[in-house]
């Protein structure tokens, strides 16, 4: 097996050395009196798993052979398994608890963007679904290995589409291909004096086709933007034919369709290259943190600096009980000497914000005079320091949460400033009435003009009787509750995937949901690509022609 | 006749007092000895037209009538006139040299969006074409009256959507009806404390609707985006029902489909309502000019402002001859002096730069700094403030200039930075061998990281044996420049209309117009909704499937 998909692949599946990031014995013993009791369990061994044997035709694999090589149609079990879904919660449990986990029928790694379009093209002639592959990092089923009803399907594993195509400096621009990860765009960005300032959790190990694919939106939004806001030009692979968008930095040749190329979930095509804006590298970077005094408080300063032009680069003000959390679980004499000097200076509903500037320096200081002058506790660089070594840890210490037996996830929304108020409350609500003493914590990490993000984390002691139904059950309360009335997107960045599906339509209407089909019928005549994303139709026979 | 109609129609129709601004003596005769002799005309009176009567059938009428009242079907030779085209150079000659001028065979004037939708509704019943107008102001062929094989067309005019429907301050948001025209939208955000910033020469007349459809983009783009930056939420009325999207300021809930109907050019709905974002009222605005030596230096310059985060919200700098012909039509002692002055400073091929500071204070003071040490010599307040002043009069200097005889024409496009001057040398190439001895002006008015856009004049002796066969010789060798190889966007903010659209597809790709012509049959499965723009098909016989 290729060592590289093996290293991946290994990585995917169990928490290795390194990358499970045990709990201290006071953070066990705090969460365990906050939920509940745990019941511990650890992740079943990969041979506990049934794989059904590929269901790829011979004639079909034959053909695949032949444009990427027969060493890149992989259809050993652990190479299917390694591509068998993304990273949430649900997809983690599958994995813990072995039951019907759709397995791809092979991994077919195609070497670049043409031996992509000629791998949809054999797809399409011999009718096999193609789910595209980048990190695999999904939290909301969006590689799953669905069949659309198709007999067979692959996993199409971008990871050999692994070249900075083109720098442009004056122009600002960068050309990648879909399978660069995160670390490996900077690192190639930095020998040109250039950075993407595109900072997801899912950065370690996330690609650039999956960020625009996607619409993801990195930690550092508020100063560099949403991935969407650096994509200038994109290249895709459809069964109707190559598909390359953006000559211009902005244009009014009818509607931006780069806006739904971005965003399609490897429904309307394989994304192949990106065009990307790139920004010098910043000469200095500059993290510290805030106490703010409640939540509502916290809410109306980062509006403040939104505003009024002073987000810093990375804007991040966790609520009272994430606030609280990060303390416990933190723990020590330092965090009780803050907590003395919290209440002496009157705060007593601390709310954390971490600032980080990436240059800027004229806008922080007039930030940290607005901020003193409405009540900020400053806390110095040592908070802004500490978010900024973990800020990847998450997913590690979902690993460690798990093996305790926790029902751990987090979802996201946003919504207009003069709503997020109702929206925090409504999904705080939702999930406390869905789960047995949760802990419910949330932060701000996105900040417009007109709105924000909301992001949740939610922790509770798992059910060792009905793991998947507690989640579930909870997930739709809090879709539910975003949805309800249009308080909030059902998705900021995480995406539709499977998961938030259903949510769809109440967001974008009857009228969206039959244009998305038809440009779906357009580009994907035969239904192939990703089937089961986005809730789109799976066949050709018309039931999803416009009600 | 409505009075408010009564007076557009007649604005939209003759230099009425005051619309007309005829050139002084100096600058007749320096244009003369520039371009050659001139053969003045005058605008054909109304009467020479023959209008043919209304094909609208009686049922539809009644139909019509029916939704809006019988008031607002309007079926006068001189309102359906009115309605007939926009204001391209085209559009005025057609006006002079009667010919083939698609009439509409009736003018329906709905009062609310659920009118509007009603109207939709009614017109897809009866198969009627279907072409929105707003201000009229379109310069492509956007409002052409095309019937696209249905018995008849209407216009349907959006002038009694006149309201600002509600003001959310603390999220920044204002909800506007389609038809409220660009000084109508600031008089009323004004009152809010508010401002929208965008200010395109159509301002005086286009609505909020057309500025969405076309993806228009204002004079002050660089500091307030382009108007689909603005745009955070849209309701439209399609034969397929009524469509809204925008529930947050962003979103990963799928592709942006927000991007879809905005500069959907009225062939997927009817927009109705805008939701658009908003900013205080600036405390002052400070308007100034600089002198820059030659055209590639100031490219350079105004590229530093835009990538240092210094760019006023107004930037706008003319080339060589753009400059020469402001000082030249201006005339008199004071331009003497400055050409004296200028020479005595180095500069010997002046390019003109106008900033205009919304605020700003200190970006202001650092682009001074860069400027002055780039060798950018200032003139002061004056320039900007006169440029201030009759940014909106091109329209009415061009309805003087087509009296004496002159073809007058602008076009405008848009590129990365690197590619800039090869996009500049090309379109001027192919314009000064398409015309006689014409006089082509460029300036770059919108700024962003990665690029710019370059806006043309041209001025030349119209040929009055075939004026319209010089201009589309001429736009067509211009577009050709523009298109082949990807230099540039076919349109960087005029749209598409009719004059772009056989340029789309080089741009969009085969799979782009097949997605765009699946959106179309899904939202408007008849195809009423105005036909012929976008190039997108006529018909519902599968003629428009992939190729």
């Amino acid at each position: 097996m290729n060592e590289i998909l093996d290293h991946r692949l290994r990585s995917a599946w169990t928490p290795e050395a390194g990358n499970a990031a045990p709990l201290p014995p006071h953070a066990v013993s705090w969460l365990t009196r906050r939920i509940g009791p745990l019941s511990p369990s650890v992740p079943a061994a990969e041979p506990a798993f049934t794989v059904p044997p590929s269901g790829l035709p011979t004639a079909a694999h034959a053909a695949l052979a032949e444009v990427v090589g027969s060493d890149h149609v992989l259809d050993g079990e652990s190479e299917r398994l390694g591509r068998a879904g993304g990273l949430s919660y649900l997809d983690l449990l599958r994995r813990r608890h072995p039951g019907d986990l759709a397995v791809p029928d092979a991994v077919v790694v195609p070497g670049d963007p043409d031996e992509v379009q000629r791998v949809v093209d054999v797809c399409s002639a011999h009718d096999i679904a193609v789910v595209p592959f980048g990190g695999g990092t999904s939290v909301v089923g969006g590689v799953a290995a669905l069949r659309g009803g198709k007999p067979a399907v692959i996993a199409l594993d971008l990871e050999r589409l692994d070249r900075l195509v083109s720098v442009d400096a004056t122009s600002r621009l960068a050309v990648f291909q879909a399978g660069v990860t995160g670390p490996e765009a900077q690192r190639r960005l930095a020998a040109h004096g250039f950075t993407l300032g595109h900072v997801p959790q899912s950065f370690e190990r996330a690609t650039l086709g999956g960020f625009a694919a996607t619409r993801s939106a990195g930690q550092a939004s508020a100063g560099y933007g949403r991935f969407e806001d650096m994509v200038q030009g994109v290249r895709l692979a459809t069964p109707a034919g190559p598909w390359r968008l953006g000559v211009a930095p902005a244009s009014a040749a009818g509607p931006d369709l780069r806006a739904l190329a971005v965003g399609s979930e490897g429904t309307l095509g394989v994304i192949t290259e990106v065009t990307v804006r790139v920004r010098p590298l910043p000469e200095r970077e500059h993290y510290e943190g805030f106490v703010l005094k409640g939540w509502r408080h916290a809410v109306a300063l980062v509006r403040m600096l939104a505003q009024n032009g002073l987000s810093a680069d990375v804007t991040r003000v966790s609520d009272v009980d994430e606030t609280a959390v990060s303390l416990a679980l933190k723990g020590g004499l330092a965090t009780k000497a803050l907590r003395g000097y919290l209440t002496a200076r009157g705060v007593h509903e601390p709310c954390l914000l971490i600032l980080g500037w990436h240059g800027h320096a004229p806008q922080r200081a007039r930030a940290r005079k607005l901020l003193k002058g409405a009540g900020a506790v400053s806390l110095g660089k040592a908070p802004g320091q500490a978010w900024r070594k973990g800020r990847f840890a998450g997913p590690r210490q979902r690993d460690a949460l798990l093996d305790l037996g926790v029902c751990v996830e987090t979802l996201e929304t946003a919504t207009h400033w003069s709503r997020i108020g109702e929206l925090y409350d409504s999904v705080r609500a939702a999930l406390r009435g869905a789960l047995d003493r949760p802990l419910v914590m949330c932060h701000i990490s996105h900040t417009y003009e007109t709105g924000a993000s909301l992001y949740f984390t939610v922790l509770a002691a798992r059910d060792p009787h009905d793991p998947f139904g507690q989640w579930e059950r909870a997930k739709r309360a809090a879709s539910e509750a975003i949805s309800e009335g249009g308080r909030g997107t059902i998705s900021h960045h995480h995406a539709v995937g499977v998961d938030h599906a259903p949510y769809l339509p109440a967001e974008i209407g009857d009228v969206g949901m039959a244009v998305l089909a038809a440009a779906k019928r357009a580009a994907d005549p035969k239904g192939i690509l990703n089937p089961g994303k986005l809730g789109l139709p799976d066949t050709e026979d018309g039931a999803d022609e416009p009600r």
